[in-house]
């Protein structure tokens, strides 16, 4: 037997190895990208407004107070109140600059609350969600759809995504290095220069990983697509 | 070369592909046990009761309504109010039957409403716990201590312990296969021939798994310890 001929049975041997634990752990691949940490945000209850909504509301444009850690967004002074069938939420905060249509981001615990069933779906895509009315001081929106609980998601400029090993609307698994250690999965990818690093979880999801500012987040696998570096599925 | 030598650099071949995988996710360990899944059962915030305190507030011991999935455990007729330096909540469930002590067990979210800084413990271990008062119609009960948020545990009779290949006080990562997947570290193995076969999370971890009564957990790998069929640490 030459070299050559134990070349290949050892390939063999080494893919048939690998094939096995990825049947056994269908779910697990073993990433070899980058141990580099991400920084963990926990996004409140929040509102997006259209620029009508915010006149309705408030009688003027949207009224910055403080940048946020994402370019170009800005806590504003104006606070609203968001009623439900069941509640109602006083001063939640709403954040600029005004986008086409209006949005607002809550927990699972929020949604009981307010007796909304709102779903968990991406910023921006609201088609046939639920409704909810908001109020000011001096005005009143109803909203015909726009309620959901923000999915959670990784920001990435695409120098970030190419030493991740990652594209833009992959999902990823991300092990949250908290007071109780979780692994968060499914969590999209979103590509963007002018994104800067960070993971967007929600209070629900930062109470059960015993979130706190410092906790970071590491990228364990990759749930196919474009990744490199992957293993198994 | 003959069988013995191809043995050999077949069985050196695997051993370095299995470190290899090992090293790459070092908290990822594949466990060739049971695919068996696990019920989930979510903890709304409850009050366990000493015999004196309940006699305290209500007068009189415990009544049972209705049976708790573990043997032995009820609901009880009787409900408090937890009055926190912040916030209160109503109508909160008592369980039975009476204890050493009283303890009260609620998730993060609630936690912040009371205003109480509870940490994450087993049930039962409430040395140096915060305390909270409790009250009924007629009477108010001052805990010095015993405000828990309940760490997630899996309840297992040695049957079912034998079966899954973990050890009592062992500490297991769970699939939940909810709307949200995650997987939930260090989660608890209590072994008790008087317990049935069930993992009991809070809301907090409910929501952010996108729990409901179908969800079903799944052990995708042990800690340490006493567990068999485990690759990696």
């Amino acid at each position: 037997m030459n070299e050559k001929a134990i070349n290949e049975i050892m390939e063999g041997v080494i893919k048939s190895v690998v094939e096995q634990l990825s049947e056994n752990a269908p779910h697990i691949s073993v990433y070899e990208g980058s141990s580099e940490t991400i920084p963990v945000e926990l996004s409140a209850r929040h509102v997006h407004l259209s620029e009508a909504d915010a006149i309705e509301l408030f009688g003027a444009p949207l009224t910055p107070v403080r940048e946020l850690s994402q370019p170009g967004q800005f806590l504003c002074e104006e606070r609203v109140r968001l009623i439900g069938p069941k509640g109602v939420m006083d001063n939640v905060a709403v954040l600029g600059p005004a986008r086409t249509s209006s949005q607002v981001e809550i927990s699972k615990t929020d949604a009981r609350i307010l007796g909304i069933n709102a779903p968990v779906r991406q910023s921006g895509n609201i088609a046939e969600t639920p409704g909810i009315i908001l109020a000011s001081q001096t005005g009143i929106v109803g909203l015909e759809e726009g309620v959901i609980i923000a999915a959670r998601h990784i920001h990435m400029s695409t120098a970030d995504a190419a030493r991740f090993g990652v594209a833009d609307n992959e999902k990823v698994s991300v092990r949250l290095e908290g007071e109780r250690p979780v692994i968060l999965e499914e969590v999209v990818v979103r590509v963007d220069d002018s994104f800067k690093l960070a993971m967007h979880i929600d209070p629900d999801e930062g109470n059960s990983a015993g979130w706190n500012k410092k906790v970071q987040g590491k990228i364990v696998s990759i749930a196919g697509g474009a990744g490199n570096g992957l293993l198994s599925h």
